[in-house]
């Protein structure tokens, strides 16, 4: 952790790993305030925490936090849309594990919801999740900070981004190609709905609800969808260098060109290139914001850049 | 068809029948526009579309559209929300006929979700829809109508009713009780949740949209709440009227008393006995509109007091 947070601490940027850890502890408590464990009735609220406090980086709420003071808004006014973020990236996890899709026993360590609680469980917590951010989206302490059409509209952008256009669609393509792509146009769309959308949506929400301009959100919304991209490039690096080290297996085998990731489409050097292209994309488009919005810019370094 | 309209044109009150026609109709027609076949990536939304175009009365959105004329105001401008409860009403019976749910392979008739289309599309299309939902909750048409105080109230209580307090938690507490409960108030709580609490929200919804004081809302609360019960109620003894008429099984046997249902709790005749008079508080609850609400009047006589 400390070696983490000296590399990220660059000269004139912010340290983006205390950054992270402090938004991401403050969003937990957040949550933990907002739906308690006192909530009734009990058991569908402990199994919804089962998964929302399983850990987890908390990267989408804490992207929601940094748009907003791209903009400069006070992210604590924003909390509750935070923690939504949160909650619908929660539900995904728990649906996708699921035996009828991914069928994972196992997440970061620790039994999935539905081997804990079961199947049906596992469904409605899912189900509940979802339901809950847009609760909280809606949240009345948050409507008298920020203007009501503001608001609405923010609720609209989440809802189009975890649903059938977004993460909901990119899903089901993922299942559906079922690991094999025919070229990085389908690669790109799965991504860019699957992962993209909610990625792009959390730095959106906090520049909309922070107060930022057109001119301010367009920006937001090109650096979101930047970083989703390269983000999903260097998960599929560091897989295939992950790969390589433990298996010495060589890249762009033939096994290696069915699979539908970065490398194996373009091989590792033109994957290495892109992710950081796509990357310096996302800061190009923080121009605009004083200082380039120095918690954004640090973020991308730390989250893509230094990670290969 | 003839003998139902026939029998709900009472004097002095709505054609009951006619009007649940022609507004589901006209719902249909507005989901059809709002979510068009066209609509992109194809395939999640003709999975979502097969559930949504697969019949129903659509009583969520019509109790929706008479709250809304109780208190005076124009439906067409609120019907997004009334299909956005419809959205709701659909995914939560595509996850309920799930095979680690209810496992039901028919429902009206037709194959249901995942018998067509597998578990993991099925679990998709029913997240797509609630997602759905607060789309058309927040949509923007709707906004430019309402003022957005109401607009963002309104989500957060259908929000509340879809959710972990209301539908999905009720779903849990039926799930465990495996169709044995203690006593009349954990059978009531099982249904207040289950189905009860999207009744309640789609009279409520209608009327806050439609501009409501808080007075009214108060009123269509206890209206949405009563004819919720009395719906419940009322299907417990047709069930148990089919069983009898189709197997001569005598009420109360000691099979008859470990089911949840009002009847098995209560004998026939003190459960017809509660769901007239509960259908009468209902009623009672329109007295402070002009001529009592008639839509929502007729509504209730059409859906509970004829029916036994």
């Amino acid at each position: 952790m400390v070696k983490m947070m000296s590399e990220a601490a660059l000269p004139g940027r912010i340290d983006a790993a205390a950054y992270l850890s402090t938004w991401a502890k403050r969003v937990e408590g957040e949550l933990d305030r907002l739906v308690p464990e006192s909530s009734e009735p009990p058991e569908i609220f402990e199994i919804m925490r089962y998964s929302l406090f399983a850990g987890g980086k908390r990267l989408r709420p804490v992207l929601c936090v940094a748009g907003c003071e791209a903009v400069g808004g006070n992210p604590e006014f924003i909390l509750p849309a935070a923690c939504a973020l949160e909650c619908i990236h929660s539900y995904s996890l728990i649906h996708d594990d699921l035996p009828a899709m991914d069928d994972d026993d196992l997440r970061r360590g620790v039994l999935t919801n539905h081997k804990v609680y079961g199947e049906a469980a596992a469904i409605l917590a899912g189900d509940g999740l979802q339901a809950l951010a847009f609760e909280l989206m809606a949240n009345e302490r948050m409507g008298a900070k920020v203007s009501p059409e503001r608001h609405v509209k923010a609720i609209r952008m989440v809802a189009d981004a975890a649903g059938a256009t977004g993460m909901v669609g990119g899903q089901l393509l993922d299942i559906r190609a079922n690991g094999r792509v025919s070229d990085v146009t389908h690669l790109e769309e799965i991504h860019r709905r699957k992962t993209g959308a909610l990625l792009r949506v959390s730095v959106c929400l906090g520049g909309l609800l922070g107060g930022g301009d057109e001119a301010q959100i367009t920006a937001l919304h090109v650096y979101g969808e930047k970083i989703g991209l390269a983000f999903q490039i260097v998960d599929d690096i560091l897989d295939v260098e992950g790969d390589e080290a433990l298996m010495g297996k060589p890249i762009g085998s033939d096994e290696g060109l069915n699979k539908a990731t970065y490398p194996a489409l373009y091989g590792m050097e033109k994957s290495k290139r892109l992710a950081r292209s796509t990357c310096e994309e996302a800061l190009q488009a923080l121009e605009i914001f004083p200082k380039n919005a120095p918690e954004l810019e640090s973020l991308a370094h730390f989250i893509i850049l230094r990670r290969f």
